[in-house]
C-alpha cells in the first residue's frame, strides 16, 4: 500500500523535511513512515477499536458529565483519548498474544481512529448541553429565576425526547465540516495546536526504530510532557478552591489580574503559542489590550448611564453584553469575509470545470499544487485526498437530516416552528466555518458563544408570550451541536492528516462515535444523575450545575429582543462588525500588490477571542512565542526541529493531566491547599482574622 | 611578576584545568590570566581601594544596623561589595581618563581586597550586636521582660565605652583566623560558597579577552546571575508579611512545611548545594530527617513531662533548648575531634622541623605537596603562601590582644572578672575554628549559636546576684565577634586564594576594614538610630529590634544554669558529642584501612545544622546536587566546566539582590501582595470572611 516516493520539492519548511545535521543526511517524519504500509481505510476500521472506543466513550461520557454539573469546567479529552487507545490496544494484543493468538499489527492510523471516535462521542456529551441549556427548560431551574416560570416556557425531561432530539441535531455537523476540512487543513494551512500535538504524539507511538533525529525528537517529546505532567500534577495542591493556585497568579498585579492580565503557567497556552504563527499570538495580544485594557475599563465608566449600576457582572444587560456581542461581531466579520471568498472561489472553479466536464478532480482544486513543497506535505495531502467523501454526498446528507430535523422537532419543542429551524440550518454552516477557523488560528472553540446567538435571536423572534425561552434554548442546541462538531472533529481531521489516516475511516468512526454519544449521554444523565440526585441543578447541592441558570437568564433576556442589550452596544458591535471586514480587504489589497506589509495586519478572528475571555491565555501564548522566537535566533535549525516537539509535549501532558484530575473530583478528592494572592491590607486583616 | 609556569600535574580536577574541546585545547582559568601581572602585595593596596571602601562600608554599614534593628535578617553583602567595588573603580579611572589622567590598571586582586574590606566593617556591624547583646542591656529592654530588672543586670549605652569596647574585642577574630587559613583552604580544600562564588565573579570581571571557554563560562555566568537576580526580585513582589511568598512554599505540604521541610526557592541554595560535595548535602540531608523528622517530633511528645507545656516554642527551656544544645554538642565533638587531629599534626611537624632547625619553611609543612596537581592549584597555592603572615606574629598579635583585652574589659562590664575573659580567649579559637569549619561546608556561619553558648557559660557562672546577665551578654559580644570574624574572613580569604590575592594585603585591608567598622558601627547606631528615636526596642514601633529582647530572655536563663534547660537535656547532647567523635574515628579507621567506605560517613558538622535550623535550605542545596548530579550523568566534561559558572551565577544574582531589596525596605517601600499557603479548611474560613 505504501505509495512510492514521487519527488519532493525544496523543503523550506524545516520541521517537516529533512535537515543536514552533523554532516549526515536525517530523513523526515514521513520518510521515517515511508516503509510502513498504510492500511487501506477499510482496514483502518477494526473490530478491536470500535470495543476500545465504546469503553472509553462510556468513561469519558461519565467524567463529562460529572464536571458539567459540577465546576462546568471540561479538560481537552483529546490527547487521553489517544494515549489510552493506544495503551488499550496494546494491552490487547499482548494477552492475546501470551495466548498465541497473532494479531494485526497496530497502526497510527488506527490509532487515530479511536481517538476521533472517542472524541466525537464525549464531544455529544458536552454539546448535548444537559447541564447547560437542557437543565434551563426545567421547572427546577425556572423557580430558581424571577420571571418566566410559565407552562409554555418550561419543559419537563424524559428519556424519550431527550434522545430523539439528540439524535435529530448531532448528525449534521459531521456533514457540515466535509467541505470545510480541505479549506481549513490544506487552503488555509491552519495549525489546529491541540490536532497537531496529538499528532506528534500518535506519530511518536508508532516511530519504526532507527530513525536518529526522531528518536532525539521523541525523547524531547516526552521530557516535556512528563515535566508538564508532573507541573500539573504539582499544581493541582495548590487549587484548593477558586482563584487559588498558579492558574490565578497575579503576575503583574492584583489590578492587571481583575483585568485577566496575568500569566497563568498553563502549559498547554504555552505550548499552543510555540505552534502559533506570530501574527496571531501578537493579534491576540492587541485584541486582549484594546478590549480589556481599553475598551471595557471605558465602559465601565458608563455604569449608571449606558446600562443598570446594580447588574451582576455576568449579566448581559450590563458589561457582559458589550463583551459577547462585540467579539460575535468581530468573528462574524472575519468569518463572513472568508466564507464568501471560499463560497466564490469555489464557484469560480465549479463554474469552470463544469464547461470542462471534469467534476470530481477538481473539487480537490481549491488545494492549488502550488503549496505542495515538502515530500512530508505531499504524502500527507496525498493520502488526505485519497479516499474522497465526495461534495454532493455531504452537501446531500446535509440537506436530508436538515428536513428530517425541520420536520420532526417542532414535534418535540412545540414553542419552535420549522421556519425557525430552517433558518439555523442556514445560518449555521457560516458559524461552524467561524468557529472552526478560530479554533485552527488559536485552539479556542467558542461554540457556546455562538449558541448564545442563537438563544437571543430565536428567542427575540418568538417572544416570551409564546415559549421564547424554551425556544432560544432549544435552538441553541440545534447550534451548538453543529458548531461544536465542527471544531472538535476538525483538531481530529488535523490528526488524521499529520497522520496519514483515511479521511473516509474517520468520517465512519465519527458517525459511529456520535451515534455512541448520542445514546450515551442521555442515559448516563438521565439515569445516573437526574434521578439519582434530586436536588441536582439546585445551589448548594452536590450537582449545582450553574450553567443551567445562566442559559435560562440568556434566554429571559433574549425574548425581550435587542432592547435588552445595553446602550449603544449594537452600535459598537456595528463598528468591529466592519472593522473586521476592513481588516480582511486591507490584507487582500496588499496581497495582490505584493507589499510586504500584508504580513503585518492583524488576523480579526484571533483579536475577538480575548475580547470575551480576556488576556491570561494570551500572554501564556506569548511566552510560548517569545521561547520559539529566542530559540530560533540561537538555532534556527534545530528551533525547526524542537519547537514542535516541546510544545506538543507540553500540551499533551497537560491535557493527559486532566484525566486523573477529573478522576480525583469525582471521587471527591479535593487539593488540601489554597495558594492565595492577598494586596498587603487584606493580608493583613487575614492574618488578624486567623490570629485572633 | 608573572611566575613562570613551571610544569603541571595530570589534571583530572576537571573544574580549574584545560579541556579539550572541538578538538582543540583550551585554557585554564589561571593559564589565561598567567600573561597579566599580578602585582605585589603592596600595589594591591590603593589609595583609590581605601576611598571606596570607605565609601561602601560606611553606606553598608547603615544598611546592615537598619535591617537589623527591623527584621533581624541580613542578606549575605560580599558579592554585592565584588561587585559596587568593580563599578566603582571603573568610574573612577573612566573620569579620570576624561581629564587625561593615566591610572594605574585595575586588578582583580585589587577588586578583593576592597571587597575584603567592606565586608570586613560591615561584619562589625552585625557583631558588635548593637540590634541584640548590647540593646539586652539596655533598660529600656530589660523593662519588657518578667525578671531581672536589677541595676548590676542593666548598663546604658554611651559612645565611649560602646567604641572602646568593639574596638577591644574586634581584633582578636582576624588574628585567631591566619592560622586556621591555610588548615581550612589548602589542607582541607574547604569549598566556602560564598567565597568561590564571588572569586568567579571577580575573575570574570577582569578575564583577558580572546579565551574561548572562559568566554562561554562567563556568559553562562552572567546569564545565571541575571535569572537569580530576576528571580529574587519577582520573589519580592509577594512577600508583604511573614509566611508569605516563594520563601514559605508548602512543597509538601502544611504538615512538612511545619517541620521545616519545603523547598524554599532560594536561587542562593541551589547554588551552593551545586558547589557543595555531595556527601555534606547527603549529611544534612540526614541531620535533617534524623532531627526534624524524628527526634523533636519525639520530644514534642513529652511536652508538660521533659519540660513545661505553656513554654513559647522559642524558649531555651523548651524545645529551642534541645535543638541549640543538641547541635552545638555534635558540631563541638566534631571541631574538637579535627582541633585537637591538626594541632598534633602541627606539634608533630614543629618537634620535627625543631630538630632540624628549619622552622620557617615547616610550618608551611601542613599543605603537603602530593595534593597540589593542576596548574591552577599550583599557582594559587604559590601566591597564597608568597606573602607570608608568620605564625609568630599571628600568635603573638592574638596574646597580646587578649591581654589587653583582659585587663580592659572589666573597667567596662564591672560585672565581669578578667578570668572570664581569659576562659572564653581560651576557648574562642577553637570555637572559630568549629564555625569557620562549619561555613566551608556549608556556607552557613553560626556566630550567634557559638554566643549563645557565651551567655549561658559566662551568666551562669557570674550568678543573677552579681550582674550575671550584663555578664553574659558581654561575654556574646566577646564570642561572637571571634567566630563571626572567622567564618566572614576566611570566606574572603577563599575568593583571595582563587584570585591570586596576597594574604598579606588582604589582612591589612581587614585591619582597615576593622577598625573603620569600630567607629562607624557604634556611631551610627548612636547618633541616627538609638539617640533619633526613643521608641527603638519597643514592641511595635518602627524599630523593634526583636533581638534585643531574646537575648536578654536567653541571658536570663543562662544565669540560672544548667538547671534551666530542659529535662534529658544534657544528656542527649552528651550522646550526640560522642556520636561526633565516633563518626570522625571511624571515618580515620575507614581511610588508615583504605576502604572505599569512608566516602559514605557522614560529616557530623553538617549533619548539626539542620538540626537547629531546619530543613529547608538543605532541600534546596539536594535539588542543586541533583542538578549537578544529572548534568554530569548527561556530560561530565562539560558539566565540570559550567556548573560552577551556573552556581556562582546563582549565588551572585539572588545575593545581589539583597541590596535593593535592603534599599527598598530602609525607604519603607513593602511588597504590594501576599501569596499566602492555606490549607482548605483555613481557606473556606478565610473566604467567607472576607465575602462577608
Amino acid at each position: 500500500m505504501a505509495t512510492r516516493r514521487s519527488g519532493r520539492g525544496g523543503g523550506d519548511d524545516g520541521i517537516e523535511t529533512g535537515k543536514l545535521r552533523n554532516g549526515e543526511k536525517e530523513l523526515s517524519i514521513e520518510e521515517i513512515f515511508e516503509l510502513k504500509e498504510v492500511p487501506a481505510w477499510t482496514d483502518q476500521l477494526t473490530v478491536r477499536s470500535m470495543v476500545v472506543s465504546l469503553a472509553l466513550g462510556f468513561l469519558f461520557c461519565f467524567i463529562v458529565m460529572k464536571l458539567n454539573l459540577t465546576t462546568g469546567i471540561i479538560p481537552s479529552l483529546n490527547v487521553a483519548a489517544g494515549l489510552l487507545g493506544f495503551f488499550f490496544i496494546k494491552v490487547w494484543t499482548t494477552v492475546l498474544g501470551k495466548f498465541g493468538i497473532q494479531s494485526k499489527p497496530f497502526t497510527r492510523q488506527e490509532n487515530t481512529v479511536i481517538q476521533t471516535c472517542v472524541v466525537a462521542s464525549s464531544g455529544i456529551a458536552f454539546s448535548s448541553g444537559y447541564a447547560s441549556y437542557i437543565l434551563g427548560m426545567t421547572e427546577k431551574v425556572a423557580k430558581q429565576a424571577e420571571e418566566g416560570n410559565t407552562e409554555n416556557n418550561v419543559k419537563e425531561l424524559s428519556l424519550g425526547w431527550m434522545i430523539g432530539f439528540v439524535l435529530l441535531v448531532s448528525f449534521l455537523g459531521l456533514f457540515s465540516i466535509v467541505p470545510l476540512r480541505k479549506i481549513m487543513i490544506l487552503d488555509y494551512k491552519l495549525t489546529y495546536p491541540s490536532g497537531t500535538a496529538t499528532a506528534y504524539l500518535i506519530n511518536s507511538f508508532h516511530t519504526p526504530k532507527g530513525a536518529l533525529i526522531a528518536k532525539e525528537q521523541i525523547k524531547c517529546l516526552f521530557k516535556w510532557f512528563s515535566a508538564s505532567f508532573l507541573w500539573g500534577f504539582f499544581q493541582w495542591f495548590y487549587t484548593a478552591s477558586d482563584d487559588c493556585g498558579f492558574t490565578s497568579f497575579p503576575t503583574f498585579g492584583l489590578e492587571a489580574y481583575a483585568r485577566k492580565f496575568y500569566f497563568d503557567f498553563s502549559a498547554t497556552y504555552v505550548g499552543v503559542g510555540m505552534i502559533c504563527p506570530y501574527i496571531i499570538n501578537l493579534s491576540m495580544l492587541s485584541g486582549a489590550v484594546i478590549s480589556w485594557g481599553i475598551m471595557w475599563p471605558i465602559i465601565e465608566t458608563k455604569k449608571g448611564l449606558w446600562y443598570g449600576a446594580d447588574l451582576k457582572s455576568s449579566s448581559l444587560r450590563g458589561e457582559q453584553g458589550y463583551k459577547v456581542f462585540v467579539a460575535i461581531a468581530l468573528i462574524l466579520g472575519d468569518g463572513l469575509y472568508h466564507f464568501i471568498v471560499v463560497l466564490s472561489k469555489t464557484f469560480y472553479f465549479m463554474a469552470k470545470t463544469l464547461l470542462k466536464k471534469d467534476s470530481v478532480q477538481v473539487t480537490e482544486g481549491t488545494s492549488s499544487d502550488d503549496d505542495i513543497v515538502s515530500f512530508d506535505d505531499k504524502r500527507r495531502t496525498e493520502f488526505f485526498l485519497k479516499d474522497q467523501i465526495s461534495m454532493k454526498f455531504a452537501m446531500g446528507g446535509y440537506i436530508v437530516l436538515a428536513i428530517i430535523s425541520i420536520i420532526a422537532v417542532p414535534f418535540i419543542f412545540t414553542q419552535l416552528e420549522w421556519y425557525h429551524i430552517l433558518c439555523i440550518y442556514i445560518f449555521a454552516p457560516i458559524l461552524a466555518f467561524c468557529n472552526s477557523y478560530g479554533c485552527g488560528l488559536s485552539d479556542w472553540s467558542l461554540a457556546s458563544t455562538y449558541g448564545k446567538l442563537a438563544i437571543f435571536a430565536i428567542g427575540a423572534w418568538v417572544g416570551m408570550d409564546h415559549g421564547g425561552v424554551v425556544a432560544g434554548l432549544a435552538a441553541c442546541g440545534i447550534m451548538m451541536s453543529i458548531v461544536s462538531t465542527a471544531s472538535d472533529l476538525m483538531q481530529d481531521f488535523k490528526t488524521g492528516y499529520l497522520t496519514l489516516s483515511s479521511p473516509r475511516s474517520m468520517f465512519i468512526s465519527q458517525v459511529f462515535g456520535t451515534f455512541m454519544g448520542c445514546i450515551l449521554s442521555p442515559l448516563v444523565f438521565y439515569l445516573f444523575f437526574y434521578k439519582a440526585f434530586p436536588t441536582l441543578g439546585e445551589e448548594g447541592s452536590s450537582y449545582p450545575a450553574p450553567y443551567g441558570l445562566i442559559y435560562r437568564g440568556i434566554a429571559l433576556i433574549g425574548t425581550e429582543g435587542t432592547s435588552a442589550l445595553p446602550e449603544n452596544c449594537l452600535l459598537i458591535s456595528a463598528v468591529f462588525f466592519a472593522v473586521a471586514i476592513a481588516l480582511d480587504a486591507l490584507k487582500e489589497v496588499l496581497v495582490q500588490t505584493n507589499s510586504k506589509w500584508h504580513k503585518f495586519i492583524p488576523s480579526p478572528m484571533a483579536m475577538a477571542i480575548p475580547f470575551f475571555l480576556g488576556g491570561y491565555f494570551v500572554i501564556d501564548m506569548c511566552v510560548g512565542s517569545l521561547i520559539r522566537f529566542v530559540y530560533e535566533l540561537k538555532n534556527k535549525a534545530e528551533a525547526d526541529l524542537f519547537v514542535p516537539a516541546v510544545a506538543s509535549g507540553m500540551i499533551c501532558g497537560d491535557s493527559l493531566w486532566g484525566l486523573p484530575a477529573a478522576v480525583l473530583s469525582l471521587l471527591n478528592v479535593k487539593p488540601p491547599l489554597c495558594m492565595k494572592f492577598l494586596s498587603r491590607g487584606v493580608n493583613d486583616k487575614v492574618d488578624t482574622f486567623l490570629s485572633g
